[in-house]
């Protein structure tokens, strides 16, 4: 059977460029790119080209590039640097943060006492951030303020220029999980008022297992993961070599070809949307799927039916891959905490088709003539 | 130029049968492994499976085994997890451990207030492993005792067996940092009284990025990397897929191949050794190199002259790959940690020798001839 994968921002498949350029790696080039001999030294350029690839990119130093195992670690040591090394005592996030954050929050929460606001989400799935002002300003002493840039289950997008700002007007530390965004939109870093991001190779094309954390320079932090020298004293662990190679090439390709892939991307986004609307009576979208919104997302509420409280179960029979919402909780069968956290209509079921360069229109024809078969 | 590499412990050269386990899930099998369709699922049975074969050949049961990013993340999970979530009120450590223990026990120590206590190590650079017992005694309260099992820059060799039963004496927790011995050495964990050990992929002609944490049945701790429900809720994260796959092939061939791999390369060493002892004058081996000791590694004492000072860089101009102490902390240009805990001669050059399956007696002769060269 076919498969039609429409799950991309769970993870996309590796192109074959960028694993053409980790081959060497994965093969005779094999050096520890800590060891001082010519043959570690070749290992260690190629790390710090993918540094420098990357930084250029993202229009950031490649000194404020720092590799680390994937977006969830790189969060990790984000929210952990802002509470224990940059002294703040509060933290304001959202509830359809990703887990790697959400999750965060609630340890230092329960294990450290730092209190934690959740701003307001709005029904059509953006966070308030008109209460954002308020929240910061109600807070004695600093605070971090973690808010995604793009949210992975119904594609909201959120202005980090905007957040940003109004960190910057009470000295807060903003760390920004943009997981979805790195590899699928342009960043200008060096104009962005932002202290910590984060990307992971293989939503866009890259390998697993390796990530980047953007640190500003103008914030100073301890490592997460303590031990040897690498990354500049900052993540120790031998480096991921052909994963680091691999992620720079993987966001080379990404911005090379942007302009033209989003369209695309977009494009089939738009069109299986109108067609679910037209085909499928009683369906709506979640989030604000036709205004701020990710490219490569589109979240359906389709009717609660028989039929289509299996609808996963259905389109995975017919070679369709699709979810419910985050991979990363899909094991926990709770539903999904970002639907609920604005809609949590029993009579809906939320799917996510999420789309890459790969897919076709004739694809979504023949995702749209199954469905409509399920109702 | 041919190379010669003799920096094994350092990193090794990815076993092409390691690769090719490794490619189906660098091109085709790409879906995430916590997403539920069909797609994803056969990504979650090649990690079950892998953990399935990495537990059966250590004597562990798959609930015990988790996949990390590295032995560094492992050792870090470890530790964290014997303070925050074991009770431990006490470290007892030795001055010769890995950066990735020695600088996460000393986090503890200076964040948490922790007191450290550091065994001794005795001239042939051994832990003194009859002051154990005292040190334990003398602490009112649960101890976290970390004691590498191997050696990474001497290459000695440590009781664990000994080190636990003194440890369950106490009640006390026993990590152990085995990344040097875990796919060269057998393992029977059920039967090994430790509470956490660690692995990484590439020590043993494994993929780069990926590592285990063994983590026993009887003990319960939480997460150090928050987010997604991966590793049983134990370690966030997508999974590095082709890694993990990667890691379980590797410690399986290692496995396969141990006795003959083992006595072959301790051959190797024993000969290099012997040839070292006899064609340089004044050398001398740091470690019980003929005694409890890897046999993978060794460590020479070379006498310094004007020569013998650039000895590492002369070796590298000959295409010769060799180290002064770990990888890790090369950058560090401090001299070795671990050769300073037990003999501090200035009239000494330390030259760490490591070998693998792929080197030869015609490549040790040809070192030799070099290094006599240097003298």
């Amino acid at each position: 059977m076919q498969r039609i994968y429409l799950d991309n921002a769970a993870t996309t498949a590796l192109d074959p460029l960028v694993l053409e350029a980790m081959m060497p790696y994965l093969t005779e080039k094999f050096g520890n790119p800590s060891s001082i001999y010519s043959y570690g030294r070749e290992s260690r350029l190629a790390i710090e080209n993918a540094r420098k690839t990357v930084a250029k990119l993202l229009g950031a130093h490649p000194a404020e590039i720092f590799f680390t195992s994937g977006g969830t670690e790189s969060s990790n040591t984000a929210i952990h640097a802002a509470i224990l090394d940059l002294g703040c005592t509060h933290i304001i996030s959202s509830p359809i943060e990703h887990h790697a954050t959400l999750h965060t929050v609630e340890y230092f929460q329960q294990q450290h006492g730092i209190p934690v606001s959740l701003i307001r989400v709005l029904p059509d799935g953006h966070v308030d951030l008109s209460q954002l002002r308020d929240l910061l300003a109600a807070h004695n002493g600093k605070s971090l303020v973690t808010l995604m840039h793009a949210n992975n289950e119904i594609g909201n997008l959120t202005d980090i220029h905007q957040v940003g700002e109004i960190c910057k007007e009470f000295n807060a530390i903003f760390h920004s999980d943009t997981v979805q965004t790195v590899g699928h939109y342009p960043f200008d870093l060096r104009n962005t008022p932002v202290h910590f991001i984060t990307g992971a190779g293989h939503k866009f094309h890259g390998p697993k297992g390796v990530g980047i954390l953007y640190i500003n320079e103008n914030v100073q932090i301890k490592p997460f993961i303590h031990g040897g020298s690498q990354e500049r004293n900052m993540r120790a662990g031998t480096e991921n070599l052909y994963g680091i190679v691999g992620f720079a090439k993987a966001l080379e390709l990404a911005m090379t070809n942007y302009e033209k892939d989003s369209a695309n991307i977009g494009e089939l986004k738009a069109y299986m949307a109108q067609q679910l609307l037209k085909e499928i009576p009683e369906t709506s979208l979640n989030g604000d799927c036709f205004g701020q919104s990710l490219y490569t997302v589109l979240n359906v509420a389709f009717p609660k039916t028989e039929k289509s409280e299996m609808l996963l179960f259905n389109l995975d029979i017919n070679g369709i891959c699709a979810s419910g919402g985050s991979a990363c909780t899909s094991g926990a069968d709770l539903g999904s905490h970002v639907i609920r956290a604005f809609n949590n209509d029993p009579n809906k079921v939320a799917v996510r088709f999420s789309f890459s360069k790969h897919n076709t229109t004739v694809e979504i024809d023949q995702v749209i003539a199954k469905l409509k078969g399920m109702f």
